[in-house]
């Protein structure tokens, strides 16, 4: 049982897609004693940015050796390619569109295969979904032992996104909401090594959009419900919420906006 | 491990609903080793019809020998039956009211019980509640191996909906749009075979409602962003799609809508 | 297999969302052979007393010894206890805040301890997220078979909310909403015992807010659609329905609506 092999999913379907449905089935048909885990189905559609960041965030709190599969695919069907990479412990299998370079941004991929012979996919492969035809085939195969160098050819490096770093000059840093929470909180890509040094009292001002507020606190208990409060949240970065509300909503302010520190 | 028996699980409870976690803890409570796979808690409300949609394109992914519990179930309490049905390589447990009349298009069961000795159930049964009660419960223990004969008398047929097949006569089919996929495609009853020795160029028109389009495409990105576009989808029926887009938020289209091909 | 120790979670982060599938990489880190059940993560957001709801609906549906966490947190970071308590047949894992309340209403606790022993926590703790740095980690070693007792020392009550108990005199019984299910059925606070000797034929009247209806029904086949019909729901509780769409929706009644039976 501690051995049976943990392979997640990360897509843009939609909860209660039968296009997870349909890929678990597969899975289960080619190993039945894979274990399944949901990361997430509501990905915006199609934003592959977004999903770049969900796999970043969720995959290192996994055992080593666990497969994860993300499709957030709007190429599919065109000649963009399907990669196997192994980033720090995890294993993963992607269209290569960026999906996977928020991952590569924090450790090197140590092996990256092009998804090439059509040998461990479904015999007939539709046109339109191959989370299903390919990918959830090669994870099944894959958890019951099959040799990745099996897969197709080695591969030099990954597509990846644009980077959108913050930068920090002199007594300023410039950054942006990089992701809007289950709780509204507008979390950036400033990260916690980036504000070192930086004060956290009241000589802080964070900006976003028109809003502003000063210092850097802890938690969102440290404040009155309904005010603006910067903190570095669970996932090291720095983050602005409204206590006991929805900062994205109260401030309308979404994915994209400057948020500036100066001290 | 391999063994361990599949129960998939499809609900019109809507995400997250404690009802859906009820059936999964009287089932767990019954055999602690069944392997839970949620399909999908969000069929509309009541809606039997798309519910039935659904089940027929999912469960021929799943293991054979997998048992589908599907429970949307606006007659509860009345005299509607429950059945089991082995149809293709599943097995299912269904309300009789229709859930299961578009797998039995694709396959005829090979074996139909009524569920009606409360032996295998729930000892006491709410009105309002036979997922968790009675499908649940025998769900369950057809996973523990119970013999299927056990749970009440043969039947010779299902209760079926009104099948909503699409029609060719000469140069033109005429179907309709059966569900809206998570990404707003419009998936119709136009099945792949239906369109055989039908152009796919530009000689080809479909039309949905007052939107029309040419040619038969194979995928999304063989079209430029915006374009609907036709293509025979992931489940071999032809679907409309607007390139990056929902075509029902954008064309203001439902289930239902009517869908025509003339060559 | 059988023995695998099913962990289930509850939750305020919403579908899809990071942080739940942070807390499973971190329990299955720890215990690859947890079996994790989602019970809800659509609890509305930081609100405990419907959190409190579903945990006392859900939890005694699982198998004895099932371990539930349940994370509706909305002073994490403040100085709000964590506890670990047993009742019932279940064990859980909360932030002392009342979450546990209404379980507790149901069957006096055996067993609360304090966690307060970093020993069995994550590292590096968070001062936002207890949910993946301190309740999972405890719930996978609680699994492995860690003794409660470690984990602090013993309480001797729980944080409760304030009771929202029906009342019963003479002939009338005042209660309210206490919940709006996803079909819209407003379930409240009035339990079947309550009803006990109460009539059920039409001398009987059902009240909430300023909608009236007469009879206490047993499904809701029993009426015609659109009717708005009173009934003993599966949770043992009164409930206000409309036969084929949402009370709640139609009605336009929330959570805290004055429910009034009289005859």
């Amino acid at each position: 049982m501690a051995d049976a092999p943990i392979i997640t999913l990360t897509t843009d379907f939609g909860e209660g897609s039968r296009y997870v449905a349909a890929m678990k089935g597969v899975i289960l048909s080619i190993n039945p004693a894979a274990r399944l885990v949901d990361v997430s189905h509501c990905v915006p559609p199609q934003d592959v940015a977004a999903g770049a960041l969900v796999l970043a965030e969720t995959a290192g709190w996994f055992p080593d050796g666990a497969i994860h599969v993300a499709v957030i695919d709007p190429g599919v069907g065109s000649d963009r390619g399907i990669v196997y990479a192994e980033i720090g412990g995890g294993r993963f299998v992607a269209p290569d569109n960026g999906l996977l370079s928020r991952l590569a941004e924090l450790a090197s991929p140590r092996k990256i295969v092009a998804v090439e012979n059509p040998e461990h996919w479904r015999q007939k492969v539709s046109r339109t979904f191959h989370g299903r035809d390919i990918m959830a085939p090669v994870a099944a195969r894959l958890s019951l032992g099959l040799d990745p160098d099996r897969l197709g050819g080695p591969r030099d490096r990954l597509v990846t996104l644009p980077t959108r770093r913050a930068n920090r000059v002199g007594q300023r840093i410039e950054g942006e909401v990089v992701e809007v929470d289950s709780f509204g909180n507008l979390v950036t890509n400033i990260t916690a090594d980036m504000l070192d040094g930086v004060p956290t009292d009241e000589s802080v001002t964070v900006r976003c959009d028109e809003h502003e507020t000063v210092g850097i606190f802890q938690t969102y208990a440290d404040q009155p419900e309904m005010t603006l409060v910067a903190l570095v949240g669970s996932g090291g970065r720095l983050e602005l919420a409204i206590v006991g509300d929805s900062a994205a909503m109260m401030l309308g302010v979404r994915v994209g906006a400057p948020v500036v520190v100066t001290w």
